[in-house]
C-alpha cells in the first residue's frame, strides 16, 4: 500500500531518469538557451546512498536518509568529461559535496560512488557549501567554499546568528583533497574565488566582504585581494571592483559566481545580484567583464540581468533564485552554464564565449533611472525603424 | 544551436500571440469571470524595443534590451478603444509606462511605437511606476504615480531605503504629456489617485500616508485630501476614509487602485489590502463604498477580499500578489477589471456595475472575530434552510 514499487523497480527506475536524453527548449533570446530537463537533481542521488538494501535490517524499504536537494555546484571539465561538484543538502540540513560526471555536458550526470570525504578544519563548522574549482597555473585544483559555524556571541535563544568564511581545499586527482587552513579575514566572507592566474606573482581571490551575515552591509560588493601563499591565505586588502547600487538588481547583495572566463576581449565573469521584495530575496544572475592588463579594472557593465527565475525555477525550497558557482567552456567556445534554481535542482544552459563578450560589450550600462531606460530603448526603436525603412 | 529561430519567425510568432482570442473561463463565483489568458505580458512588448534588427550590428540576432514584465497598469477608454498604461519594467529593475490598446478589452492588446516619455521632474528621480488615469471634469486626463528615490540618510552601506512620492502628469490626448511638480506632502506617499470630479470646488486625491518606506506607519490606510491646484499639489490635511485592522486582508497596508466608479448608490472602489506571512506580504483586491453625497463617508465594507492570487497567478517576481491601479466601465455597465500577478503580467476580469454594488451592498462586514464570522456563516445557513423548507 505504501511501498508500490520493490527495490529493482526503483533500481530501473533511477536508471531511466539517469539516461534520459536532454534537449535545448525552442525559447531563446539569443543570448543562451535553456536545456529542458534538470540535470541533477535529488533523484539523481544513488539509491545506495539512502537506502538500506537488506531488507533483513530494512525490512519496510525505507529511506534511511534522505537527500534534500541537489543544488549549487562547481564544474569542471576533467579527462574529457564535465564534472559538477554538487552541494548536496540532506534531509537534516547539512550540506556536502559530491561528483557526478556527464558525458555531454547536458545530460547522463552520474554520482561517484561516494561523497567527496573534506577533513573537518575546525570543530566549529557546522555547514560547508557552495564551493568553486579553480584549476590553477601553479598545478592544482582548489576549491574554496563557504563554511559555517554558529555565531559564538549570539543572544541566548538566538540559535539562528551564523559566521560565515571560507574553508580551502586543493587536488590534483579530484580524489584526494588537501584541506588547507581556513581564509583569514577581518570581515566574514562568502562567495571567495580563486582567480586561475598569477597576478604580479601571487594568488589572486574575488571575495565579497559582508560585516553581517545576510546583509552585504559596508563592504560595497565583489572584492579582489591578493595572497601570497594559499597555505597561509590571509586577507590583507581588499579592493572592490564590482560595486553594488540603489534600485539594481544587485541592490541588497552581489557575488562572483565561478571563476571568471579569458577571452580575448577581458576577463569575462558569471555572478550572482540580489534585492529585496514584498515575497523576500531575488536572487538573478549577470554578467560583466574585466580587463585582461589589470583584472580589477571593470570594462562592461551590461544593465540588468543575464538570466532570471523562470517558469516552474521560481519555486523550491527557496524560491525566487537562480545561483551559478559553475561553468564550463569547450575548445570550440561553448559555454555550459551551470545553475541552481531555488536552492533545489541543476541546470544548464548553453552559450558562447562570442555570445557573451558581444552581449557585455553592447548592451547599454545602467542609467539608474526609469528615464535613461527609455532613452536606451527609444534609441534601439529609432535605430530599428531607420534600418527597416531603409530596408524598404 | 542556440537561436532556433529566425527574425522572421520571431515576428509571426508574437504575432500569434497578439492576435490570440481570450475567452472567459468556466469557473465564476458570481461576481466576476477570470478571462483565460493574460492580457499583456513581456511577450508582447514589440520586439523592435528589445532587439537590433540589423544584422551587421546584431550578428548573433540577441536581445538587446531585455524587458522583465508588465504589470500594473491603468486603464482609460479612449476614441471606443480601451488602453492600458501599463507599467514596464525592464531587466535592470527600473519602470517606465507604455500604453497598449485593445479594441474589445479582452485581447489584441498591442503597443504604440514607443514607450511614454516623462520628463524628468528631479534628480533624484530613480524609478516610477504604478500609474493611476483620471478623466477629470476639468477636462485634463491626469496620471498620478510613484515616484522613487534613494533615502539621502540612508546609513553607510544601505542601498535599499528610498523615498516614495507622487508624480504628476496631464494630457488630453494621451499623446503629449505635460509633468507638474510633485505631490509636496510631509509623509511619504503611495497610491495617490485623483477623484474625477471637483468636491466643493477643489480636486480630491486618495492618498497614503506612510511614515515609513514598507509599512503604512502610524497613517491608519487610505486618506482624503482636497487641493486647491492641481500645479501646485500639496497635502494640507488628510482624512482617513478607509482603516486598516488587525486580522484583516489589509492588516499590513491598504491603497486605494484605481479612481471610484461613480454608481446610483455611491462610489464603487477597488483597493488592495496587505498582509504578512511566513513567505513575505500578500497582496489581495478589496472593494468598498462611499457615500456620492460625502465621498468621504464609507457606506459600505464587504468583509474580506474581492480577488486572491489563484492558480498560475500564484508565482511571478514577486509571487502572493494582485494588484489593480485600472479598471474601465463601458455604457452598458460592464466593468473590466485590470489587475497584474505576482508583479509579472496583467489579466483582465470581468463584472458588472450592478454586481459589484449588489456585492459590497449584501455582504456581511468583517465582524474582525472567528465567532462573528460563524455567526454571519450561520445565519446565512439558516436562511437557506428555511428557504428550502418553504420550497418542499
Amino acid at each position: 500500500m505504501i511501498n508500490k514499487k520493490t527495490l529493482s523497480e526503483l533500481i530501473s527506475e533511477q536508471e531511466a531518469l539517469l539516461s534520459l536524453p536532454n534537449t535545448p527548449v525552442d525559447d531563446s533570446n539569443g543570448l543562451f538557451v535553456r536545456y529542458r530537463n534538470p540535470v541533477l537533481t535529488r533523484a539523481h542521488v544513488p539509491l545506495v546512498w539512502r537506502y538500506d538494501f537488506d531488507l533483513r535490517t530494512n525490512p519496510y524499504l525505507m529511506e534511511r536518509i534522505g537527500v534534500n536537494s541537489v543544488m549549487n555546484s562547481a564544474a569542471i571539465k576533467y579527462d574529457g568529461k564535465y564534472l559538477l561538484v554538487a552541494r548536496v543538502e540532506g534531509y537534516d540540513r547539512k550540506s556536502f559535496f559530491a561528483i557526478a560526471e556527464s558525458p555531454n555536458g547536458v545530460d547522463n550526470f552520474r554520482f561517484r560512488k561516494y561523497p567527496i570525504n573534506i577533513q573537518q578544519y575546525d570543530d566549529s563548522e557546522t555547514n560547508v557549501y557552495d564551493i568553486r574549482l579553480t584549476r590553477h597555473e601553479d598545478g592544482y585544483i582548489y576549491g574554496i567554499f563557504c563554511v559555517e559555524c554558529k555565531d559564538p556571541d549570539a543572544a541566548p535563544g538566538d540559535l539562528s546568528s551564523a559566521i560565515a568564511g571560507a574553508g580551502i581545499v586543493r587536488t590534483k586527482d579530484l580524489i584526494e583533497w588537501e584541506r588547507l587552513p581556513n581564509l583569514k579575514s577581518r570581515s566574514q566572507q562568502r562567495n571567495v574565488v580563486l582567480h586561475p592566474e598569477f597576478v604580479a606573482g601571487k594568488y589572486a581571490l574575488y571575495t565579497r566582504p559582508q560585516d553581517s551575515f545576510i546583509n552585504a552591509g559596508n563592504g560595497g560588493g565583489i572584492g579582489w585581494t591578493l595572497i601570497g601563499d594559499m597555505s597561509n591565505a590571509k586577507v590583507l586588502d581588499e579592493k572592490i571592483i564590482d560595486r553594488r547600487y540603489y534600485h539594481t538588481i544587485k541592490e541588497v547583495k552581489n557575488g562572483e559566481g565561478p571563476h571568471p572566463i579569458k577571452t580575448s576581449k577581458g576577463w569575462l565573469h558569471l555572478a550572482h545580484g540580489v534585492r529585496s521584495c514584498a515575497a523576500g530575496l531575488r536572487y538573478v544572475l549577470y554578467l560583466y567583464m574585466t580587463s585582461l592588463d589589470d583584472p580589477t579594472e571593470l570594462i562592461a557593465s551590461p544593465a540588468g540581468y543575464f538570466m532570471a527565475p523562470y517558469g516552474s525555477e521560481r519555486i523550491g525550497d527557496v524560491s525566487n533564485v537562480l545561483f551559478s558557482n559553475g561553468w564550463i567552456t569547450d575548445q570550440d567556445g561553448k559555454v555550459f552554464i551551470y545553475y541552481a534554481s531555488s536552492d533545489t535542482r541543476m541546470h544548464v544552459a548553453l552559450s558562447t564565449v562570442d555570445r557573451l563578450t558581444d552581449y557585455c560589450l553592447n548592451t547599454p550600462p545602467d542609467g539608474l533611472r526609469s528615464s535613461t531606460s527609455v532613452q536606451n530603448i527609444t534609441k534601439l526603436i529609432n535605430k530599428n525603424y531607420e534600418y527597416l525603412k531603409a530596408q524598404n
